[in-house]
């Protein structure tokens, strides 16, 4: 096993189990004894043709070093696998085994096969971060942190919707999975070339009944070379591994030392360092961050092998398989993590309210100059808010009554005119939520709504 | 403009001219004025306001120069807008302008708004590229062709089972974009930090007002850092690309010289060498295959910037742009010339004939196979399939009479008992075509189906 | 053009004027002129042709537009210019224009020979960057930050020693660039397959020669489909742009307004928001950030396009020029503003000492349990050390006097034989710099190594 | 082991087994053991520390399953490696080990020393190629082939040229990996920050005295976050997957059915289908394909991933490991085969001959014009050449003669003055083959030359 240190610990655990080289074996299997009860069905071949051949191989333990082997000189995992299991049966079985099929049939079934499962996982892991989300959302939507674009401090927000923003964007990407898994991956069944070749208008029947045995989709066509499959499949797939990515890009910057507003769960070895004993690293989101880059990668494999020739990819259908099911593997591995941190997620409202104020008020210069304008004028209000949180921030001062006292100077009339509460509403960030709960509101409905 | 011919000319010339960025200002327009009709209708800005707005900017020239010094010192096309346009605006007005909007929601929605009617024209040429499929399909039912897998030459299929391959990756790429263009592009209004600052329960009443003014879709929530839409919206494009590339690279191997089975539709000066006078480039597959090649760069750009930090990106937002609309730029003209390929494509179906004999007859060995294995067992069968296409192959004969002289030859008895039409008809690539015929019939049921 | 104000303000300015299509136009003239004088040098055309070719085509103007109509058909920008450029020329002159190139000689050649002049701006640009740097790295060679990993606070460096970081990353990408830069981008000539058809022994002796009056290198084949020319530069660059990237990361996650330990150069409008006064936005840094992700995108296009097909690509080819093109407009642009950058940083040495002791002390942990250990023994130093830390960030009082303070309660024997200044210093980060003014000494002396 | 059936047999076997963890694990605790013999050497541990330690650990087998879980909650290998390591030391070495480093140090530098032997290895290999090539070349100066641009027919050339091109792309992407393996992979060693904690002055004299034991190359400053190292190998690594990949695509398009020029060699096994036992298929082609393609995508995360923030990456850095060292396992599998191909490729001079007369004589038009135009006129003799080659290629007659006929009818005076000889030589694509055997005798001088 070539460095897999550097590589499996991003990935499942669970998944890298489902997904061993046995399993892959087996579905493999599944789509041949599909297959020969299709035709058993059909009047092809003798009853009970395809239970003998399962009561044969089923048991078989394959030999995964030989396969190795055959798929370097033959090209693809079905050349051995084939061989291997003829070999197994009885020479009178042998004549039924692999009819009308060719490798791409075999394997893009298996991979399909093999991958339906997984869709299933990505769902429960998916919807486990949306309940995780939920209450989180709803217990903080009053929690004022403050907003930044480009990293720059700009207005105040409710961290609930934060949060609610992380789930609906992980629920955006779950729901366009749900489509393709609902829909079904579709079985690939078409013989040598594609057109199910001295099976006629048997061609297609065969291939609606193998993929209803496996429960897999039925295509319009044979798709040996149209792989839009894939790339829908992969495709949804990475928009997933986006959305856990920009989770873990907002809690790795929430949780700097600086910062310090939110903090990964601890688990016990969970972010330690190996010189620094006082440092707890956010350890679940360098590897959601990891597995998102991987993705990205096996990604751009696929769409630049989505163009394979006439009627079977040389190379481009090759490529497709690694990065195919790595990308399931590492996802799986970044949702689990995903769902670890939206329930165990260490919120610090004292930070968040620390933050706020380190800009003396200059993020609340907006709102007091909207109190102040009416009177000022624009430009006089614009200027004293701006100065009196100048002078907040060097004077350690509360933002609003440096405001009372510069106004007091200036502008004595107007001064006698505006209450200290005023002031201090105006610049109270809790204050200045914006639509931050009726987001919340609006996005538990809709996260709750499917 | 920088190189623009070594660019340009793989783009849509349509496409070019409705993008261009005057029609960029015209969309953040349009966005600016929804936005005050939506304010007014709310009561928040007096009657009339957006209607003299309107007058004062729609035929205002915006200074497009001046405005790319400001995106470079600012970071995005809007601050100069927004900045231009105040400037021509009557003092009073000014104060409503651009009111509770920020940078991300000009663009994003002038994006979504500038991008919307290319959709359009995408299915237009999509359908167009059907409808140029389905008569082809049907004619080419039963002109059998060779098959090639890993480019080589296989088993027989009908050219129409082909095409049909090509329309249903090109219609079922169409049918996905459709989907997204049917729910339609959202629109982004959140300000400064995504919660409506200062606006409270108004904002998404806004929102949603300024998205149906646009006819731009209602998001769940602004999606300043959610970047499902647009990763969707690209992949969904690049599936299309990917479509077409495929179409483009079979026709490319077709039409190869010593194949020659297809040939480009003819025009004048389309495909002319600088120095072979001779030669006639398939320059369409050409250009087809450099935009799906960099539709793939684009869309790895747009993907690997999905997460996007806190309330706003830091070059993730602003990476996405060129991509994004250069894609479609791209993609378009790619389909102008998919669409071109399948309304005029030669089809050559001697030189498929020819090609068809010219392994002697080794490619239906298989059938030949089929009908001698009942009669000599399975093994002398298949070699002496083999041998005879050899012979023919060397001495250029016709595979049946080889057939028929070995078989006379060698076992006597059992010639007696097979008619040389049998040989004929089980060494016919015309008789040997699946379920060719019933996929066109299945695939062009699908095609119109919607 | 279309939507250019998406993309161009991300180019450099200089780079976009230098490279238009004019410039294009006039280095495949540069080409065909040093083409003429080669072959009139050989004999084999007569004397004066060439200078007489240039009479005609230097002063005249190319019709850009009709060029671009051009390329849509041909493929190609030599072939529509070739044509205009033929019509220009008087009828004796005719039959020497082009001779015995094929249009991939003249856009190849064309290409390298206006990148030329880029590689020197983008290596001054990287000196001027270095030259920035070195000044920078001195003075601040015992300025205590705070070092992050995985963006948690770890222990203190020497801010110098960050810029030497910047430093030697640009300056060893620079160093690569100049390497091929030095080699000189190659001359691209072999006629229409590559073999120089018609001029056998005396092909290479025109190539050589057109190399050397274009001042490009001579390779040792044409190098049609042999990319690795064009892979070595696209990859160069893009390591630039990596290098800048990384400059762009550091410099945006010190100037968050929480930590604010360096801010970009202000400038006028450079950073403002459209909404919010107050703020800077990191504008330098996010065009830098945005440059370098849609440059990697473009190196992506062109690592998958090597593989090009036996005598010419068909789209893999095509597919190089915007991609490098544009690479180059951005890196010129990027490194504009990493110079202005370096130049005109901002630097917070006090904002970095307040950073230091926001931890209590936790971060000098280490150095003081180092103090501890020989007297009390690893586990309790160690211990006693993270409590004081913790008690030191909760109490906001100076480490050492928690120290202190412990160490007398707890273990006065031990604390009469520690003097408090030895707790200063063990808890003084500016004592604990490690090899800081070492590196930053040994950096300076490779930077102005060559 | 997660389906590695559908990853592992693209890459090489005697790279995986090399690359097993347990030599990852071997390559960490190298370096830690010559930081220990370099603190020893300093002075800064007692004599035999180093000794005692390698006693200890060299023949310890670590517990692989476990240092993955260590991985999952540390975040790299190192962290679990260290703990292993420490609990079989004796108590009093305990405080020896790790003594300075951080896990970013232990790990990179492990990469660079377990992946330095594959740089030696892939040189082999393609100095294997390169071996293999020559006399492929020099056996086939003469041997006349079409060339072939956007896979039309153009022109001919000697199949040496086209092994030449093959050979100098492999060689020059070579050259330049040489030059990084000769500078040496650099040790990675700067402890917590990069700044040698606590070393101060020893601290780049210890990083120096790692690199020298374990043989890797000195870096001017610790690279932590400057990645240029990794980006210089994967990019280099990425350029041979690209020559390699160009002589599959060449390959497996020549070895077309319909083309026949040449011919995988063939092996037991290698190239079968499941189900036509006719066909060989290109599988090394496809093979070599594969793993182009999934190196180009490892390489676009390797980019995308060289901006790490402030002193660690935040799974920047853990996105590496896997592409990078994949990258190697699949190049060194890619070389094997592309040795095997230049070993062994079948090659059919006579199918080359019979392609060049496919069309007629149409390839042939270009010097049957030049011969013709000094005495027709340029456009006659066009025109003529054009029509005598559509002439032999309907009535398959010899080109010449078709010319000589023509002339002969139509221009009697002319045609008296042209002997047959004259025809046939202008016609005779071997007698047009250009700089073909100049070209082979300059690479082959310059492939010889280092």
């Amino acid at each position: 096993m070539p460095a897999a240190l550097l590589s499996h610990p991003f990935m499942s655990q669970a998944a890298l189990e489902a997904c061993r080289d046995e399993a892959l074996v087996q579905s493999m299997l599944a789509f041949e004894l599909a297959l020969a009860e299709a035709h058993e069905q059909l009047g092809h071949i003798p009853d009970g043709v395809s239970r003998r051949m399962g009561e044969h191989l089923e048991a078989h333990e394959f030999d995964i070093e030989r396969m190795a082997a055959g798929i370097a000189t033959g090209g693809n995992a079905a050349i051995p696998f084939v061989k291997q299991a003829r070999a197994v049966l009885p020479e009178e079985l042998k004549r039924w085994w692999h009819l009308g099929a060719t490798s791409q049939d075999v394997v893009d079934s298996a991979l399909m096969h093999l991958l339906t499962p997984r869709l299933a996982r990505i769902d429960d892991l998916l919807l486990r971060c949306r309940k995780a989300a939920l209450p989180l959302m709803h217990a903080h939507a009053a929690t004022p942190m403050v907003g930044r674009t480009l990293m720059q401090q700009a207005l105040p927000l409710a961290f609930g919707v934060k949060v609610a923003q992380w789930a609906t964007a992980l629920e955006s990407a779950r729901r366009r999975l749900a489509v393709l898994a609902e829909a079904g991956l579709p079985v690939q069944f078409g013989g040598a070339v594609g057109v199910h070749s001295g099976w006629d208008e048997q061609g297609l029947v065969l291939m609606d009944s193998v993929a209803e045995r496996l429960e897999l989709a039925t295509p319009v066509l044979p798709w040996h070379t149209d792989r839009q499959p894939i790339q829908a499949l992969a495709t949804a797939l990475d928009a997933i591994a986006g959305a856990a990515d920009g989770l873990a890009l907002d809690i790795s910057l929430l949780t700097q030392t600086e910062i310090g507003e939110v903090s990964e769960p601890s688990a016990p070895g969970m972010g330690e360092s190996s010189s620094m004993p006082h440092k707890r690293n956010p350890v679940r989101c360098a590897r959601i961050r990891t597995a998102a880059r991987r993705i990205h990668g096996h990604t751009s494999v696929i769409i630049n092998a989505m163009a394979q020739p006439l009627e079977r990819g040389l190379g481009e259908w090759h490529a497709e398989w690694a990065p195919l099911s790595e990308s399931v593997l590492l996802l799986e591995g970044a949702l689990e993590l995903a769902a670890e941190l939206l329930e165990g997620l260490e919120v610090f409202p004292d930070r968040m309210r620390a933050n706020l104020a380190i800009t003396g008020g200059a993020i609340m210069a907006e709102p007091v100059t909207r109190l102040l304008a009416p009177l000022l004028g624009m430009d006089v209000a614009s200027s004293l808010a701006a100065e009196a949180a100048e002078r907040a921030r060097q004077e350690a001062e509360i933002y609003s009554r440096v405001l009372e006292r510069l106004l007091t100077e200036r502008y004595p009339d107007i001064a006698a005119g505006i209450a200290l509460a005023q002031l201090e509403d105006a610049s109270d960030p809790a204050l200045y939520l914006g639509s931050s709960k009726h987001q919340i509101k609006r996005a538990a409905v809709w996260l709750e709504s499917k």
